[in-house]
């Protein structure tokens, strides 16, 4: 190897480096939680409406909005879990005072019975639990 | 317009609606769950360990392993929840009888105290609920 064929793979691998420390900050910014919530059972069509409104308006308009994943349990169809991803701390705070969460805050107000924000730490980074989305 | 464009554009119109029926079946077919899981404590490092491994070797080596999210609660790291997703049911059961799921199941037999799965349904398709991947 010559000494620009070595001086380049210092640059590469200096590059390299660089990237992975730079990835594992954002990865570790990162604000995750599970809300679990329990909907009044006659109002669970209209929540569900303004639910599924508000997290594609998130989603759609605000970059740092990374997942809003809702499940609702097949045995108590009025528990709904979201696994919810913020790029970091700002980004949340930011999203909570979008137009469209607090049409969703105000309009579902009276519908939630129970909410629970749980929050948590992915045990692997994001790009590596799923695929094809 | 001429009839052949008449022609086309009926074609194209019948495939859209067709691709959107597939899509939509795609969806239904799948297997959600959510994994809830208590850890001994003095093994939580272990078991995170083989859970990591698991999950890597999953969606690298099963295609219709789309998700297996983990986290972990911030406030009591012992509970852990993962949100899992599969193609349909053959996917799932083929999943639980790899020779990786057969392995983290069997090392990790002693060190989980508790586990709780829950099927459920998700609320918009999965191509929607996320970024970034």
């Amino acid at each position: 190897m010559n000494s620009n064929q070595s001086f380049f793979r210092g640059v590469l691998i200096v590059l390299a480096v660089l990237f992975s420390v730079v990835r594992a900050g954002a990865q570790d910014k990162r604000v995750i939680q599970l809300a679990r919530l329990e909907i009044d059972s006659t109002q669970l069509e209209n929540y569900s409406r303004f639910l599924k409104q508000g997290i594609e308006a998130a989603l759609r308009l605000e970059p740092g909005v990374l997942m809003l994943y809702a499940v609702t349990d097949k045995e108590h169809p009025t528990h709904i879990t979201i696994l919810e991803v913020y790029a970091d701390t700002a980004t949340y705070r930011a999203h909570l005072q979008t137009s469209h969460f607090l049409k969703y805050k105000t309009a579902t107000a009276d519908m939630v019975k129970h909410l629970e924000l749980v929050p948590v730490r992915a045990l692997m980074p994001m790009q590596t639990v799923g695929k094809y989305f």
